[in-house]
């Protein structure tokens, strides 16, 4: 799969039209499930891709199952005899299976949990139980667990006995009797110790946990913070309820900047892929703030209306009219590049409420002299480019450049306040700063350049 | 470093002022390397810093210097003896130092080089010389690697002899005699198979790989899409070089995001975290987006110039004028709307560019949904807010909602296309697409409202 995927997809098309199962076989040991998952989904319809899938090797149908669209899992499970279901099943990871359960329709999701096991079925139902966006929502409960007076050889024991069906086996979790955590240890260190040494004297009891409800956001950063491979979450007592591994957290960090970038562009956090989402899908998620930006600019028409007649007195109030749309994309440009940094160091928890001054202070340095450059840039230009279309005079070009300097440190006085705020009031800060700070900073950059335009030239 | 890190700080703190070091070494071995180096950094003068560093335990010196910020890291180094310094730098992982040596002034490189084994400056070296963003600039060499005829428990063997200064023990790699790739096999697989097996019955022989040369972000998606804890790199030849971990690959994949982030908001990307910026590096990442985009808008003053006249002449001139911003912003938000999706989708490797259709239909369709819509909202504001302070007859309210209608639709037939061409011609489409689209949409949304208005109403 490393070069030529084109070319493998092709090999295994050949072996699968030429009934050569044994080729494909081999084929398929060499790839990876995300691969498998790719080639069915592109190349299949839909009765090809369950003969295929029935040809899998046992060992990879589950985890090539877990790859699917939910579009393709539905059908699938609809085509599944029982008995296929419950194999699939039973070999799938919890969190996997909890991810199947929360996209599948009622129908689907009453014959999956009919055929799981009893044990599996309480698990599943308690997971689902956890609030969306919790780290309770992406653990899995496939972790491997010691005693603290093991020995390493009867730890690698364990591993060995119940290995083939954790998650991972390389970070193990050492529990009491009632099941609290009271230590962590490595397969490394395991690896690196006598073999008669107990695991109460090798682990490590400077566990970094997670809480059930905490923000799986929260959890996932940890992993970039601190480079795990796992993380333990524990319930209020203390007790062990499962791990989040780190692909998983890698997912959550990916899904999180993908909703922070759809914020920040005025549309609603969506989960799907584009190019699976339906037409309806997209026109949901984008529709409301294009609505409410639009009515929002009504301050904008009432702002220039009200200043309509006295602007129509001035001889030049054409000519300031013209330069109004780059007084408020300029103001708009500046404003959310101050809002986006904040926003974006406030979700990398590189900055909190309490670093306000450090950042107003830190902006409005940067904002002064982004002011005068600008302002001087503009004020060149008007009097040397647009002074060649338009009756620009050496005052006109001053109160433009002027107004300029100052809406520009007005939007970035307001973009970096409104995310630390929105954040300090338990707000969205990509929802509440973003999409406004135009609607805001257009209005603030109108309001002082009729005003001031009026009051000199009138 | 749980529940309350305060807590812990000022417990290190109390230690360290009162001297009691063996306290203190207890406490330390409790905390990860992370919170070591943000205590030492936030609560310790330079001079005390270097008295504490002096106090880590041997094991988590290296660690904890890793974590500094360069500053942090210069100052410390130019006060550690020579000693001192080789201790720190031969316990570093290779990938560690090279970020280092890359963040160094000269003669503390220099000073770092002639510190280093004569084995480690060679491959110090090389790893410098693979271009920035590449695969090569973000591998480490501590890898493990077996030969084909070794067995499970002669793999073991090696884990345990040279493990402890492996960056992961957890995927070990198969090689031939000349360094060629045959194979990885996992900590995993080897605890569930016989002793006596050979390496090469058990080995994965399916391997996916970078190249040295490969683009950085293409590596890390790798991780994202396939759940791998380490990736091997190899050269043109196949040989093995070195491995990029799934630790290295989320920096690489949280710092794309920021990346592209900035550029939709006109900032140039930059990697330090927002608070270790100084005033300047911000100014030169905000400046020539400011500034060009600034410049840029004098199509749209432009535009109204030309239009100026023949819009005084008609009665509802001015009235027409107050619509400007609001079809401007509504036409800048689709757009952005339809181009960050774009964006996205294409930095997580959703789409490319042969599905240009495919996208193409489908925004047009959503378009088209969204135009009529905030059309018909934007008709009913107009007669029911805008005329209680404007003079908006029903004329004026279908030429404002029909042009915004045609706008909308232009704005996301531009805000896609734009991305996917930029990508086509290799060009970054976060850099090209996004804030240029508001330019090129307010210049068109102009010219569509002038002339229409002047067609109807002159």
């Amino acid at each position: 799969m490393n070069e030529q995927p084109e070319k493998i997809f092709e090999d295994l098309t050949r072996f699968f039209e030429n009934r050569k199962f044994a080729d494909l076989r081999i084929a398929l040991l060499d790839m990876e499930p995300a691969d498998i998952a790719a080639f069915m989904e592109q190349e299949l319809g839909e009765t090809e891709r369950l003969m295929f899938f029935r040809l899998l090797p046992k060992e990879l149908a589950s985890d090539v199952f877990s790859e699917f669209d939910a579009d393709t899992q539905e059908n699938l499970i609809k085509a599944f005899t029982d008995k296929e279901l419950k194999a699939v099943i039973d070999d799938m990871f919890m969190d996997d299976t909890v991810d199947l359960i929360e996209e599948m329709p009622a129908n689907v999701v009453k014959r999956i949990l009919k055929n799981s096991d009893p044990e599996n079925r309480k698990q599943i139902n308690e997971l689902l139980e956890y609030p969306e966006d919790s780290a309770g929502s992406i653990m899995t409960t496939e972790y491997v667990s010691f005693s603290a007076k093991m020995t390493v050889d009867g730890a690698f024991d364990k591993i060995r006995r119940t290995g083939l069906d954790k998650e991972t086996v390389y970070t193990c979790y050492v529990t009491d009797g009632k099941r609290k955590l009271i230590g962590v240890v490595t397969v490394k260190k395991l690896l690196l110790s006598e073999k008669t040494a107990l695991v109460e004297n090798i682990m490590d009891t400077g566990i970094i946990t997670a809480l059930t409800t905490d923000d799986k956001e929260q959890v996932a950063m940890k992993f970039s913070k601190y480079d795990f491979l796992a993380l333990p979450v524990v319930d209020r007592e203390g007790c062990l309820v499962g791990i989040v591994t780190v692909d998983d957290a890698v997912d959550v960090l990916q899904e999180e900047a993908t909703e922070d970038i759809q914020k920040m562009a005025a549309i609603l956090p969506t989960e799907k892929p584009y190019l699976k989402q339906s037409i309806w899908s997209i026109y949901r998620a984008r529709i409301p703030w294009l609505l409410l930006l639009m009515i929002s600019a009504t301050f904008t028409s009432l702002i220039l209306s009200s200043y309509e007649h006295r602007l129509a007195a001035i001889a030049s109030g054409a000519t300031l009219y013209a330069f109004v749309p780059m007084l408020m994309d300029t103001a708009g440009n500046a404003g959310s590049q101050s809002s986006v940094t904040v926003i974006r160091a406030l979700a990398l928890g590189e900055i909190s409420f309490r670093d306000l001054f450090k950042i107003l202070w830190k902006e409005m340095r940067v904002a002064v002299l982004l002011a005068f450059s600008v302002a001087a840039v503009c004020f060149a230009k008007l009097l040397l480019i647009d002074r060649l279309y338009n009756e620009v005079t050496v005052t006109i070009a001053l109160i433009v450049s002027g107004v300029l300097m100052l809406t520009i440190i007005m939007a970035k006085f307001v973009g970096c306040l409104l995310p630390l705020f929105a954040k300090k009031l338990k707000l969205d800060p990509a929802v509440v700063a973003s999409p406004f700070i135009t609607t805001i900073v257009d209005a603030l950059a109108l309001i002082v350049y009729c005003s001031i335009a009026i009051a000199i030239l009138a």
